[in-house]
């Protein structure tokens, strides 16, 4: 079948390329590690001509970007909506990619301008754009990962959105810093695992203590009041709960959180929201991404819609 | 003048050893970075004899020993005394190296085993024996540093204390997270710069976002809201702050500080104390180490005084 597209979400260390049909189904996929980072030194063209090469795909198969790619240090800078940013408007905020053999159209990030909290996004306004085309069009989203975000969606529009730090702070602290000690032994977290979510409540009463919190899971190893198996599930559940105290003190209590998780990560979120008495709307993040690609490009190039 | 003993602070990755005369004077002096990581490979006693000989000290003279040298990963486990633990006790406590060729007494830690609050200090104990022995008896502690310990003495005994992971973060974040693009042009962090002290505050005033408020050093500079050469004295406002909003809520308001730092890392914390209107009592840590380590040399080899 010949495919309408290629989407493309080209993240800071990963790349994601499928060809899609006109109707949203995956007609074929690669994934590499040639990211924003790698794609800088190959250069951006020869990474994404090479994968549509491997994929016959013909060549005026116009392609449609998300991510870091966009960024400054991307291939071209696709700039920001502002917030309030209706979903809607990504596709006119697009950068089309002047002089290149093929039609690429890369979508702009968000902005959130505000001198108190300055926020920026890349990538994930694509998964809301898939959200809301499966008819999430407003709710409070948690969206895991190296920098969790959250964002109030309102009518199909970002009016609000914070980030944090947890898979990164999670990632350094366990390999690099004397908790690696405390880790070093352990099993891996696991979704409603008691000691996770201890340390998911404790950080969450008790944010200001979370610097306390960290050093204690070295020290009560040493005193013998924490096997070493939990370290790792102390670790993540005290990010974690510091992260939930910021984002629910920061964009109001809810009773009900649109999760765009995936796997084992998808996994511990979800209970600890639930632990906490939250109910969790749970959307695949790879969908939701490969939903808001497809959704682009349709308004980009769908017969009678697009622009050409 | 012969010495009256040899003091050494063996941390970590610090070796500092002093010769000092009975009344305290320090008579020759050493450091190296033979901490505990590399004195383990070594042997402590190669370290410990090669300085000895290089000061031409007497085969005879006896060595009071702190810090990481009496952990179980160190020479010999001096173990702790438990809180609350008076400082007096710590030269009763102290670990004599059998069958050692010269007298070696290494001073022991002070653990708090508490199952909600565990934890442990090496080394620290020993500058708050040198601050009592210097008439600081009572009050709130504050031991800058790569672990910042904040201590509650009372009457000369440590009834409780927190271990804060400022320092590790500071220098773990700076370096190898995201943040490292937000602090590479930016400027030392300097005691008074309000730039520090405005994320001193922001952190102090709202700890449960802190892991948003260091994604948002990177924003803050990408949407241009903070030029560069702030970022550094941001990132370390924003942790210092979280350690102050962690330490206050712990150990209770106080409007007097004991402050036993040096340098600039002293000068900030000092600067971010007062900036919240709180007294600070300056106590240089490394005059206070050196105190303690005499004060403990007295009890045990003073004429008239000690065991031996």
């Amino acid at each position: 079948m010949t495919p309408f597209c290629a989407a493309v979400d080209w993240g800071t260390s990963a790349f994601r390329l499928w060809l899609l049909a006109e109707d949203g189904r995956v007609l074929a996929e690669r994934r590499s590690d040639e990211g924003m980072i790698r794609a800088g030194q190959t250069g951006f063209d020869v990474v994404l001509e090479k994968h549509l090469a491997d994929l016959n795909a013909p060549d005026s198969l116009p392609v449609v970007v998300c991510g870091m790619a966009g960024a400054k240090q991307g291939w071209r800078e696709a700039g920001y909506l502002d917030t309030p940013a209706d979903l809607g408007a990504l596709t006119e905020g697009a950068l089309a990619v002047e002089g290149y053999r093929r039609d690429v159209r890369i979508l702009p990030g968000i902005a959130q301008r505000d001198a108190v909290c300055p926020d920026v996004m890349r990538g994930e306004e694509t998964q809301l754009l898939g959200l809301a085309a499966d008819g999430v069009r407003s709710g409070l989203v948690c969206m895991p990962g190296t920098h969790s975000k959250w964002v109030l969606l309102q009518d199909g529009a970002v009016t609000g959105f914070s980030t944090y730090l947890t898979g990164e702070l999670f990632a350094l602290l366990s390999r690099h810093s004397i908790l690696r000690l405390a880790v070093a032994d352990s099993t891996e977290p696991a979704p409603g695992d008691p000691a996770f979510l201890a340390a998911v409540k404790a950080a969450r009463d008790n944010p200001q203590a979370v610097s306390n919190l960290l050093f204690s899971l070295r020290s009560s190893q040493l005193l013998g009041f924490s096997p070493s198996a939990e370290g790792a599930a102390r670790l993540s559940g005290t990010l974690i709960g510091l992260e939930l105290a910021g984002a629910f003190a920061r964009h109001g209590p809810a009773n009900k959180v649109v999760l765009a998780g995936s796997g084992t990560l998808g996994a511990l979120y979800r209970s600890a929201l639930e632990a906490g008495g939250i109910a969790v709307d749970d959307q695949p993040a790879d969908e939701a991404v490969l939903r808001g690609l497809w959704s682009a490009a349709r308004s980009f190039w769908a017969a009678g819609t697009g622009e050409s």
